[in-house]
């Protein structure tokens, strides 16, 4: 499948990473290709430079927003939460139409200092402000519960007996999400939650999740839910 | 121990119960005793009325939100969310002052329609908004993530193999808690998540709940974190 990946950093790469391995044709997009390319530095987390990524995974493509949307059957949401709107006007509707969008972002906003809270809570959230600005776009949520190691390999954590959600209003398009994390990235228990409102639910878990790293010192974590 | 639990809905009963069933001296406050014991009909859930419950309990005691606040030397918070600031105005904080005071409640919010979103949210909290408003109180948040029949035993859910949070300023009191959670009511793995501002993540960890129990269609149903 042709998959666009949008955004560069550690979620960014750790999907597109794990669906070239699957043997999809990956574009990564980003706003711009020259300048994400230029950069030589660590980011302030420590992750190496992207080119360097990149020159370790030869069959992934680097372009910008719309040429990577356009060539995506399938577009993956993995910017930063608080730019993605901007990123996906950048992309263009007319990229996103008809296509699956996956949204693995979570709304974080540092602005009250650490940790962080939510830029768009409660009566709403972020899949659902992506969906009504994009309704042609068929969004899933899905991913944002968990740190970007675990996304792509559940099995580093608790051997991976643990759940993952997806949440939107095409059940065909869930359906395709759904295959690709049971038997593409390994997830064993997908919990289907409902039309993309219910992205709330796993959107607000992000303060309890931000806690419980706090508390376990580690992000290698996640929930199963227990019934 | 004398035990003050304040509110006389499904989640007061529960812990009222089990708390009294342990050996200890429960009073559970409301704000009219009268009023409370005069009422014949099931609520609007169809719970039995109190008098109906109280009289399977002759062991615990009904009293005004004063008097059981002062008769407890642990004050429980199994009011309604919404109306448990009012309550405890009501409880006086002089009956609250030192005391361990264990708050259950969800800041629910059910006039955005069902499911109910929060009254406090995001950068502030319900626990935060009580220990703010009773600061010689040592407020601990827990079991607001469960149901009421498994906050009291955990083992209907899974065999017990699930997790339940404390929050609090109060080392002390998160201590004593944490021993009625495991010895009293059999809970396995009690997670500190630390302070009362950590208390955000448990209440938002309710727009998760609400839409896992409307797509497992069952309010039996718990987390697990696994690490």
């Amino acid at each position: 499948m042709r998959v666009a990946v949008l955004g560069t950093g550690v979620v960014g790469r750790a999907i597109a990473g794990k669906l070239s391995e699957l043997g999809h044709e990956v574009v990564v997009g980003t706003r711009d290709p020259n300048e994400t390319l230029a950069r030589q530095e660590p980011d302030y987390m420590g992750n190496p430079p992207f080119a360097a990524w990149l020159a370790e995974h030869p069959q992934v493509r680097l372009a910008g927003l719309a040429d990577a949307a356009a060539h995506g059957e399938l577009v993956v949401n993995a910017t930063a939460g608080g730019a993605s709107l901007e990123a996906l006007r950048l992309a263009g509707a007319a990229n996103l139409d008809g296509k699956v969008l996956v949204d693995v972002a979570n709304p974080l906003d540092f602005s009250q200092g650490m940790p962080p809270s939510l830029s768009v809570v409660n009566t709403d959230c972020l899949g659902e402000c992506i969906q009504r600005e994009f309704p042609a776009a068929r969004v899933v949520k899905t991913l944002n519960t968990v740190n970007a190691m675990v996304m792509v390999d559940p099995g580093l954590v608790g051997g991976g007996d643990h759940t993952v959600f997806v949440s939107g209003n095409d059940p065909e398009a869930k359906a395709l999400v759904t295959g690709l994390l049971t038997d593409g990235f390994g997830w064993r228990d997908v919990v289907d939650l409902g039309d993309i409102t219910t992205a709330r639910g796993p959107e607000m878990f992000m303060a309890l999740w931000l806690r419980l790293m706090g508390s376990l010192q580690t992000p290698m974590l996640n929930i199963k839910v227990v019934r």
